[in-house]
């Protein structure tokens, strides 16, 4: 096709493609037709549709965790924006590079107010690291190439670029070029020498990680630190972290305030890096936020913006920390027998697991233990919920499959958190997806239950219970699951857990497994 | 429990309890437990659980446009208000009020901008006719008197309190008081005389009308208006209307732009009330934006602030109108045979539907067949989806079973549309809700397929193609249902359709009915 003949979503998806972009997760409508055919010539990016919008933005939070590119989204107006909006959150607590396309109607029509007219700058503008509207077909290449770019930083994260229809169906587009992406910030020379002075008069320093630290290159440096003295502790929530046999294995930040603030009782020093100091995840009557002992010296060694696995390097070498790297053995449990619990499907996941494989982490309640005992299993990325929004793990599961179609995806959610985005199966069927879902079914909001004592919200009378379990009716995980064409079995051993996910293991395509375990 | 002794959520929901709202869709999560609790011990308030947001909001739309009051949704911070984002988008749009209660975190605990925190006032005031937080306890109980009125007018619509946890928490909550609510406007004396002159000098004058005028009392004063030789239109999409076999049928605007301007072909005068002039739904290229002829003159008699039932009173009445009813018969189609189409579908709605059902119109490109054939059913209301969001349809019925559990409520939905909110399913069971959705399933989004079309996009190669079907896998509606317990079944033709729909008539409590349709 000449290049004068492009229109506004030729020229937008190309410069995408351009810059290196091959996905899209699309929920399309009547204003993105012409993004839709336009798709269709740049052969360059694959589309992949969502039956619901927080399943396009959930994938594409996982497609780049994985690919570390962004992929786009395809959104229709406001209202789609919205649906998709809490996987967004979610996204950009992860700091993950996304290219949310929103389309809009023709600029001449907003004036009339017709019913899919929205602020779409309002609405979407809190969760963006960018927003734009391309209000003519001449800006769209350009604006592309600039969002692009965007979604690398400052502070990586997801954008949003609006495309009005008549931008999209005009002709007239230019390719917006190549963009120069942002380069992340490094810790000064001075600012690593005083960490180091400050960590040599402290008697229990820990250093809190989290981005770049958590790549196997990041680990190799939080390995030398810790041989030289220094506690080496993860956000409890991170974007993804290289685990298993072979790594090194930091500690992890306690999810409960109280926990973390014992764990932590003595630190005198606490450094950050690639993160912001801790806060607890809700606040509780009578509880600090902050989760810092008191008296602890704190020391900020850059936050999101900021290269920490070049800060980690760079402070072991200013230590003269030894080359130590204290990887974790390969060790796998025995099979699990008896009742199925967390701890049991844990062992089964530990055991089974193979070499590369990626875990999407929305479990909830019951993930501690399967995060635990997969420390010494193959060796594996494991990415969670940064944003507290449940229903992101199915599509994660799915973008880091689209990404990476080598590997075995294992996707662990709670039935509550599942059920928000339950349409995720249907595209891994429809990509033929290797994603094994694991839902723990105890027909509960565990959590819930457990911070309802925790807040001193007072004894639950019966509408209090009824609105912290899921029973009644339950709900069947296997028709569910088989409706959208997933191959599903439930189970209540652990010997049955065991064997089915074997099985699954083992074979490709995707699975899914209702784990019945106690609430 | 003593007044001095009220915690602010007790305030904030006894205030409501108060003013006479008496049920709360709920998601809740951590920050909402001492709200939970509230509710527990606020025994006027009927708490429904959703499994998702989206259920939550679109129910409370439904139970407002039957119960002629607002319901409260509980929401969980700016994550759980966006996945609820796109039915209040959708209730914005039906001017329906609707008291969205946002949890947030606790005042002091923001500034540490934990992993939920966002910026709940930016994403949620687009769509909110008031937003305000409940930043201090003793501010709980005003605020949400305030509320109340504010979901009533000027413009009703969805309002947004905010709720930060200490606020929840913490005791010295004072009950807010009855709030005084807004009156709607009413056209004047003189707009009305100048309304009646342009109507006498005009030769084919037209009134667009939605708002009041729907209601029965508001069509009454319609047909006076026909009869004296005005046309009634409703807007294409409304909030409710009643119809039926003793009740005035005005004409209804047609969807696509083309078609509405060849039916308004000669029309020289447009009066509008309870609305506002007539855009197409979408822009498409060289076809024009606003629904009036050429030349055709037009004249505002007040939008969705004034009641419009009372200007068409008005109207007639300044017109000398005779007081004819001119009122649709009773007639009942003969039994569909054959293929099953929306036709067929419509011919039994229309035989079978029970007088005074309710039905929930999110039926898409299937719609039109069985709105037309129920124009002589027994009388009943019928809802539609005023903001284009699809996924309205099943949230919407639930909620308008629960505001009239004797009542029998019929949804429409498409295959596509009803994906979005599928876990509705799910509550309709908990609740018991006599609700008998019908599935058009024809494994597309048909209406892309002819926008596609229309908007010029070019001919769709395989990834277009792609995206407009959902198709493969099939999603197994039977199944789907049975996953969240309801009744189901699948059908192929309309023999069989108008047996299980006949069945679902005679009994009570929620059934499924996949119409297998051609797509």
């Amino acid at each position: 096709m000449a290049e004068q003949k492009l229109t506004g979503a030729d020229a937008l998806v190309s410069t995408l493609a351009d810059n290196g972009l091959d996905a899209c997760f699309a929920n399309p409508g009547t204003s993105e037709m012409h993004l839709v055919t336009a798709l269709d010539r740049e052969t360059r990016i694959k589309s992949v549709l969502c039956l619901f919008e927080g399943v396009a933005t959930g994938a594409a939070d996982g497609y780049a965790r994985i690919a570390g590119k962004p992929a786009m989204t395809l959104l229709h107006l406001g209202a789609g924006y919205l649906n998709g909006g809490a996987n967004v959150h979610n996204a950009k607590r992860a700091h993950t590079p996304m290219i949310n396309v929103i389309g809009d109607h023709a600029v001449d029509h907003r004036k009339y107010d017709a019913p899919l007219n929205s602020d779409i700058i309002g609405l979407a503008g809190p969760n963006s690291v960018w927003i734009k509207s391309a209000d003519t077909v001449k800006s769209t290449g350009k604006l592309a190439a600039e969002a692009f770019a965007a979604s690398f930083g400052p502070v990586s994260g997801p954008v949003s670029l609006i495309l009005p229809a008549d931008s999209a169906w005009e002709e007239g587009g230019e390719r917006g070029g190549k963009a120069q992406l942002p380069q992340m910030r490094q810790a000064s020379a001075e600012l690593i020498a005083e960490a180091k002075e400050a960590i040599g008069k402290a008697k229990a320093p820990v250093i809190l990680i989290n981005g770049t630290a958590l790549t196997e290159q990041g680990l190799a440096a939080a390995a030398r630190l810790k041989a030289a003295g220094l506690r080496v502790i993860t956000d409890t929530f991170y974007w993804k972290m290289r685990r298993g046999a072979g790594v090194f294995a930091p500690d992890r930040m306690q999810y409960f305030a109280e926990g973390a603030m014992s764990d932590l009782e003595g630190a005198d020093l606490m450094l950050v890096a690639g993160t912001s100091l801790p806060a607890a995840f809700f606040a509780y009557p009578g509880k600090p936020s902050l989760l810092v002992p008191e008296g602890c010296k704190t020391m900020n060694l850059g936050g999101a913006d900021t290269d920490s696995a070049k800060t980690l390097l760079a402070l072991a070498d200013a230590m003269g920390a030894a080359d130590i790297a204290d990887p974790m053995p390969l060790r796998k449990p025995d099979a699990p027998k008896g009742e199925l619990n967390a701890g049991a499907v844990g062992a089964s996941v530990a055991r089974h697991m193979p070499e590369n494989a990626i875990v999407s982490d929305d479990g909830v309640s019951n993930s501690l233990p399967v995060f635990l005992s997969t420390m010494t299993a193959e060796p594996h990325d494991w990415m969670m919920l940064t944003g507290g929004a449940i229903g992101q793990g199915l599509p994660l599961a799915l973008g880091a499959a689209v990404a990476a179609p080598d590997r075995k995806v294992i996707a662990l959610t709670g039935d509550g958190a599942g059920m928000y985005t339950n349409q995720a199966l249907w595209s891994m069927v429809r990509e033929g997806a290797d994603v094994t879902t694991i839902v723990f079914v105890n027909h509960t909001y565990r959590i819930l239950n457990i911070e309802l004592h925790r807040t001193g919200a007072g004894n639950p009378g019966p509408t209090a219970k009824d609105m912290l379990a899921i029973g009644e009716p339950d709900i069947d995980w296997v028709s569910l699951a088989e409706s959208m064409g997933v191959e599903a079995t439930a189970v209540t051993t652990a010997e049955d857990f065991d064997e089915a996910f074997e099985k699954a293991m083992k074979s490709s395509g995707p699975k899914l497994i209702a784990a019945i375990v106690p609430g």
